[in-house]
């Protein structure tokens, strides 16, 4: 039973869980688990994974996984066209991005057991009168109890109309699948709640609500997110996931084990006790393991180790066709070929003495650097080019 | 142009109308003049005709009325089932009520000329998306600026979401309709402006409001209204609508003859000049006269005098068939016949003075009346019984 609530940042009503599976395992029935999905953008990253390692958990106990595609809303885009985030997607665009989700899927869930729903189905085939009766269900007050709306209304800044049926829409998708638990993150408190009231008002047994911690990005700070660029892909290469991993401050080591991997509690105290810099480069090859394989794990590792931990040039690197001058200056080199992204902060990382090329440390600001073919030019530790010219 | 104007609480431009008078006299083309009505409460009072005898004056003018009949959402009623006034009426009961309102409005405007909408026609064709897109259009704070919804959230009273369609739908009509003037009480203000709101939103040219003042009603204090019992309908008997407005303050006579009837500004002015006795006299006449014919308006006044002034029995009154027993104590008698509410205002009217029994005076609060055939029960000046025994 402890299972599902592991790494839980809430269970509402907390007592409701405990006896829904209790129920399910008299009654042979079992339990329906709802994950919502946004389909304008289908790149998972760990941070996804949070609540799709829990939803694993239960279809591991042989519950009913049920995925739904919010396609409905994402057919609508944004009425109002402020929001570049809610452009309205075609039928196909939905299509290719839940494929693009499932694909990824399969490497957590087992696809094959798990429901998929696309809530078109039964959103778009709601007339005006079907709308009113759903929004007679619920007060103003209610949804204004969102903390962004709330915010909003008191800072004056518009929230229109339209946007008070997003919860509603999710609240009636439970209705429909009579969902008995529904997943989410943290940030989706009021949403997944939507379904319990909802549910409720139209007869149904309420969902509980199991609201998992957001996951921090590579930053340390801001939820792991794609437009924050601070993520990591279940899709990246067993390299790049390797590296990206073990670049998360040490303090979010353990975070990261509970909530992104199949590392039993056990294993997770072994971690604790380690030196930071080999709980991560457990932590990094468990999450390789997880997505690539128990040998692409190893190789991960030691390509991390060849190239990070002895200074060794990798085996593999970005190749940049160069058809520049053939003298330049460093830093212009530097920012040309965007490593980084300013002259002042090129200059800055060779002050730093961050900056090599063909091997040698750059200490010279105002150096030109004559460009030859397999030239390579290394900033920090991880970031390599290795330059053609034709 | 002043015409359309006078006795107006309010024209939304101001002056807008006067340049759509002009264009539209310039172009030949009708102003489309629209009124919307609720198909909940089809009696037609003197309260309504405000609005009515100003759609008259651009009817006469050769504008075109648009009668719009708020069919789908009587059709709705209240979802929350917490309305009474709300209740969800039947496609039969929605026909009958607008025939209803369709037969009295004959008398103050040409229903040959009007155009007849049911708003069922377009919005119950409305989809989840396409209204979705509608609130896409308007924001939340706009409609919490509706006095009523801003003071129910302030005071912590419910607001159920789907009541903010209601403004919706009627800024929606006038879309659709291509409204130029809407006419409303200033009560409907709010929702007279949704239609400029939602024109604009749709990129049509936006509708001038005309707001009239809300007529009192008998009592000189509460706006006229069927549920305050304080109106004078326009099917009422002759005889009835000239004794009820012979019973309203003194100093709403002028309000009445400019908003109710088809009197001109100088015969309102010479009223104004008149002994309030003979004003209102005059101004009862006019009623009677204006639904009933100059006949009818001769022979009302004739009963009135009759009854009234000289104290005599009216021609008719009505018959009550007497069940009870024989003898019975005067203030019981009162109280069985529903001339007054209970034994204590009883007991008041016959310390006042105001109870005659068979033309005689009662004045012991003890009495005992003994009921025959053609008994007549007189309270005040008004209510009279006529009783059978059989």
């Amino acid at each position: 039973m402890d299972i599902y609530t592991q790494g839980a940042e809430d269970i509402i009503p907390a007592e409701d869980l405990d006896l829904k599976v209790a129920k399910s395992v008299i009654s042979g029935r079992p339990l329906n688990i709802k994950l919502g999905l946004d389909p304008s953008a289908p790149d998972v990253h760990l941070g996804h994974t949070v609540v799709l390692n829990k939803i694993r958990q239960f279809q591991e106990n042989g519950h009913t996984i049920q995925l739904i595609i919010g396609d409905f809303t994402g057919k609508i885009g944004d009425p109002t066209g402020k929001s570049a985030a809610r452009k309205q997607l075609t039928d196909e665009e939905v299509k290719h991005n839940a494929r693009t989700y499932f694909e990824q899927f399969g490497k957590i869930i087992d696809m094959e057991k798990a429901e998929l729903h696309y809530n078109s189905k039964w959103l778009s085939r709601l007339h005006f009168e079907d709308v009113i009766k759903l929004a007679g269900k619920i007060t103003v007050a209610r949804l204004l109890e969102r903390d962004d709306f709330e915010e909003r209304l008191a800072l004056g800044k518009p929230i229109s109309l339209h946007e008070f049926f997003y919860p509603l829409m999710q609240g009636y998708d439970s209705v429909v699948l009579e969902s008995d638990v529904e997943l989410g993150g943290t940030d989706q408190h009021f949403n997944v709640l939507m379904g319990r009231h909802f549910q409720e008002k139209f007869g149904k047994e309420k969902q509980t609500a199991i609201l998992m911690p957001l996951l921090e990005g590579l930053d340390g700070t801001e939820k792991m997110s794609k437009s924050k660029n601070n993520y990591i892909g279940i899709d990246e290469s067993p390299n790049g996931m390797y590296g990206k991993t073990m670049s998360i401050p040490d303090q979010l080591i353990t975070k990261y084990a509970e909530l992104a991997t199949d590392l039993s509690a056990e294993q997770i105290k072994q971690l604790q006790a380690d030196h930071p810099k080999d709980a991560k480069m457990f932590l990094a090859g468990t999450l390789v393991r997880m997505y690539h394989g128990a040998e692409a794990a190893k190789r991960a590792e030691q390509h991390f180790t060849a190239v990070f931990q002895k200074g060794s040039l990798p085996d593999e690197m970005p190749e940049v066709r160069w058809h520049g001058v053939k003298h330049i200056p460093v830093i212009d080199l530097l920012v040309e070929l965007k490593l980084q992204p300013s002259k002042s902060e090129a200059r800055k990382m060779i002050q730093n003495g961050g900056v090599k090329i063909a091997g040698e440390r750059v200490d010279d600001l105002q150096q030109t650097i004559i460009v030859e073919d397999d030239l390579v030019v290394q900033v920090g530790k991880r970031k390599f080019v290795r330059l053609k010219v034709s």
